[in-house]
């Protein structure tokens, strides 16, 4: 051991910083990865044709975000206290002066690009949460254009809002989402349900007489790995929320997000049983994640025992939203019912468990909910703040659906959606010993194959 | 940078326990994660037609065991220093009193909580490693009734008597068992063997004069992926054992872990290799399993140059054994070689290559192992612990298992069988494209399916 | 809480220490399972008949480096600042002492350790990198001997030279390559040329006139899964690669890897598109990996604004360049153009980008580039470096698998080709279902499986 591995002595101040960017950024990983378990969980629930497709889409929209983000989405969300937007920090970088009342007002640090890093990766998930219920149909021109309005915009308008120092943040104590039920999952999934009715169903989804038939995905072991890498990195968006290590707090969000995703599972199991008498896969994997969803927003504010209650609540929920929502629209995914119906849960789950031990200190927004206070005022917040980030989100999300309808299409033809997105948008199926038969023009290529 | 990211100035003394809890909180992380590796694993090996069970079974089986843990479990297993079983933590909750000779007695704080978290995790693992034995056969049923025996009872047992202050902890200068060899792989193997011989092998496993039948997994990519992410958990898993960053010697646990699990793949590899003069990719997998369940009791009482001879070892010996057992009981993914006779041998290599350098320390249990010590003293207590878990183990859960059989049967019939359990307990086949066909009965949600 | 937790009381150095080795284990760890994502990027770009080999080849792969690594490979990379190779630490063992001029001179201590598994976890990927070019065809008696002759050195001598107080740290003001564009990726790509002009074409790869013919892996969910947990793994890669958590550069690492990463996608994405007009997969896919290599050795020493602009140029230079090569050379998953070409852009992107604030410091290797200084001695350096480079791993290269063509052969036969690596070489197809028909000679052990 020489002087190499610690270059210099170091301050208790310093070390304090440089151990609270290094949760910072190893939450910030975990978030990012959750794109793979978005990736799988989509590529599990398209049919085989469409499975290519997904992983262009996510590539290409993580890292549209990034830019984006980068370039203004930061600037906007987070560079001022101003009441609707920041305003500074565009093309971030290091030593430039950032406004007053933004969570790293000043001179912008090395520590200070984690936290620009963690929030991207939140924008990413948000964005990435739109796109499951236009599975298998739109086409990729959706992507760069509602994706710009998504990352330099409507997010960041939520986003300051509720995180970043602005007006929601301002009504009663405050509007509590700790990690975003609200801010990124509500975001997410309220922009899919307006691209989904200028969109329409899949063809087939329903019958003549309009009833709903089953598309099942082609993939439940890609559903399955997916839905455990999202668990996984659920423990970087809600624990990382913390921001610090102080207190060790983060340990006690990681074990209240467990618990309440457990309970998600078994309350989704029970209730697909005693609705269908199928473990239906589909649903118990959706019943997790609409717990972690739920669980989002409380999960820095309650105590354990809270936490069982509110996902069991949701996996009931999510499973109750699918079957009802399916009869309407067609949400491959069933993206609205566990991020959207979950995350409206989960927000309004603060106003009725959120803990004294918790809320009742400095900088932290709200007050104790109903089963402490006996007051219905924070879940007034918190049905408020539903209310408006829902209406702002799916207006200017329509809005921006309807022109890309309008300018260039919306959705494939119905040729092209029989044939697949991936062979139709990307050159090539994702799956081509699977797809390619002979006279499909790919024979020349496709001599060289052993023979099957 | 503002204050906003470092709250308040912290002691050195509490920078110290934040750090200590961030590493376990990302060790944790790391073997949550494992679940997807046994996902993987079972997926892999099992065929098509059983692949979406699994992941119903691995989604559901984890939220049990979090539940119970959390309600009971933890305070049986780690609750107190009694010599059975601890008495305080029932549904736990931050704030309350822990008994005395528990590892977190006292006020339970945040940091606690990691740790509670962490021990959480190894339950899960440990039941997971049960169901290998008895893929693509069992009952749904079995799941949450043996799983409540299991967190609730079966493993604290186990886990108090060997971590938690118990009675083996006591024999002779106390039984080694680092991270688990026996307290978590043992244990499952164990309850495996008793599910597997109320259940009896898969059809057509055995010939009419009884020599098995190869019945190869249906996605080895699945498998080997399996195989990474369980290597990956792995390093949570040993070095996240050390429970502090202290003297990092995490780094030491981990870089003993891929020392291991890197002889074992060689060990499997040539063996495998002499034995049958094939390449098999699933016992190359297995190499690498089986070595880290054997290094996982040594790897924090071992010098560095041990590692790769306890690896090789019981790379070499999951192969024989993989053959051996064959023979007789259809273990489809190899669970009680991998994880039973490697943890065996892994639990047993403590009292042979145990380090007074790592184990001559207050509050290390053992003592130095047979070639430093020329005693044959700890290698006579590691049998003795081994022997104690197996009968405990094995009794509790074969009347478990047994109850179940007679109350409920624990095997599906021939027919479901022979349709597979996606199809007959969750309702949809995982692979749906690729097992449904015309007369299936599902057509009129399949018109809308592209045409092959 | 009790002391149980927190042993000892630590002093601060003693924490950072700690909080610094705890950093570099978790880095190690993501860059570990960079391993499973070359496993999926493979998978996914191999016909179905060859993706259970590369299970088999990357688990035995990452097996023998890590133990030739611990043997010797580290020792002569790391162990002395002598001009060509180190001369201690064979056999690596905690409280050994390590020569002057290694970066860890002196006593081993576990922390230590932890660098040792972070640098072997680098030689790994190199090493990973080197069998891309020789897809479906090559046997695995290649790997072991160059394995051997790789991690023991080839791969020391570059590491050394660049990394370890080797020459072209001495070229100059040293050379920059903060986490190994030349030192991991190049060296690896260049190994794997040296493969394929040996190895030739795979079987119909060129038409009769010469003209290439597409032959798509079978998988592109499994590519894409692959490239994201490459993605992941990355973080630890370069951002791990600052060595310590001191003022939080690290953070500012990750974040520049995810610009640039990002930026490559749209780069090669727009490319493919303006050149092909299909958004092909694959390509979308390179882009993210070529950016991630590229970015790897100027992602310590550059500001945010020159990361998109390296990762763009990168991501628009792989789909040329794999276009390019396809012509001549069959590189089946396009690693010459992603690690090899995107290697030297990134290596001489040093020499144009890095800036005052990060370089000018001491122990901080070279000086800034060109948009600074005005001076194009630096891309001189940079230039040489990779020249140097090249030429070493190329020469030992072709001399090593030139040896094992003589002596063993490196290509399987034609026949054995067309039957795939699977049932060739590890005596299962990698999915039995997909492969087996009657007829194959497994029919006695398919007898059990459902029928179809």
């Amino acid at each position: 051991m020489t002087e190499s591995l610690v270059l210099a002595a170091r301050s208790l101040g310093e070390v304090t910083i440089d151990l609270d960017a290094l949760w910072l950024v190893v939450a910030a990983v975990l978030v990012m990865f959750m794109q793979a378990g978005f990736a799988c969980v989509e590529i599990g629930f398209s049919r085989g044709r469409n499975a290519g497709a997904v992983v262009a889409k996510v590539l290409f929209n993580f890292s549209l975000v990034t830019l984006v983000w980068w370039a203004c989405g930061f600037a906007l969300a987070f560079g001022g206290g101003a009441w609707l937007l920041g305003d500074s920090g565009f093309f971030l970088h290091v030593g430039e002066t950032i406004s007053a009342g933004s969570p790293i007002a000043g001179t912008v640090t090395s520590a200070d690009t984690g936290y620009v890093f963690f929030q991207l990766a939140f924008c990413a998930v948000s964005f990435a949460i739109v796109w499951g219920t236009t599975l298998e149909r739109i086409r990729f021109v959706a992507y760069p254009i509602y994706g710009v309005v998504f990352a330099a915009l409507i997010y960041p308008l939520v986003a300051h809002s509720i995180f970043g120092g602005g007006l929601l943040g301002d009504v009663g104590d405050g509007m509590q989402d700790f990690a975003g039920s609200t801010v990124v999952h509500l975001t997410g999934a309220t922009g899919g349900l307006a691209a989904l009715l200028l969109l329409g169903p899949r063809r087939g989804k329903y019958g003549p007489d309009g009833s709903p038939r089953a598309i099942p995905g082609h993939s439940m072991p890609m559903f399955g790995v997916g839905v455990l890498i999202l668990w996984l990195g659920w423990f970087g968006f809600n624990a990382g929320s913390t921001l610090t290590t102080a207190g060790a707090r983060f340990a006690e969000v990681a074990l209240v997000t467990n618990l309440a995703a457990a309970a998600g599972v078994i309350g989704a199991t029970l209730t697909v049983w005693l609705l269908t008498r199928r473990l239906d896969v589909g649903m118990i994997g959706n019943g997790a994640i609409g717990a972690l969803v739920a669980i989002t927003a409380p999960s820095g504010y309650i105590e354990l025992w809270a936490a069982p209650l509110i996902g069991a609540v949701a996996g009931a929920l999510v499973v109750v939203s699918v079957l009802a929502i399916d009869r309407k629209l067609d949400d491959p995914v069933g993206a609205l019912s566990a991020h959207g119906v979950a995350g409206v849960w989960g927000t309004l789950s603060c106003g009725l468990f959120a803990a004294p031990r918790l809320v009742d200190a400095p900088g932290v927004p709200g007050e104790a909910g109903l089963v402490y206070s006996g007051s219905f005022e924070q879940l007034g917040v918190q049905a408020l703040g539903v209310l408006v980030a829902f209406l702002l989100v799916f207006t200017l999300s329509y809005l921006t659906f309807a022109a890309i309808k309008a300018l260039f299409g919306l959705r494939v033809t119905d040729e092209e959606e029989q044939e697949g997105l991936d062979i139709v948008e990307h050159g090539m199926y994702g799956y081509p010993e699977q797809f390619i038969v002979a006279g499909d023009g790919f024979g020349e290529g496709f001599d060289s194959l052993p023979e099957r």
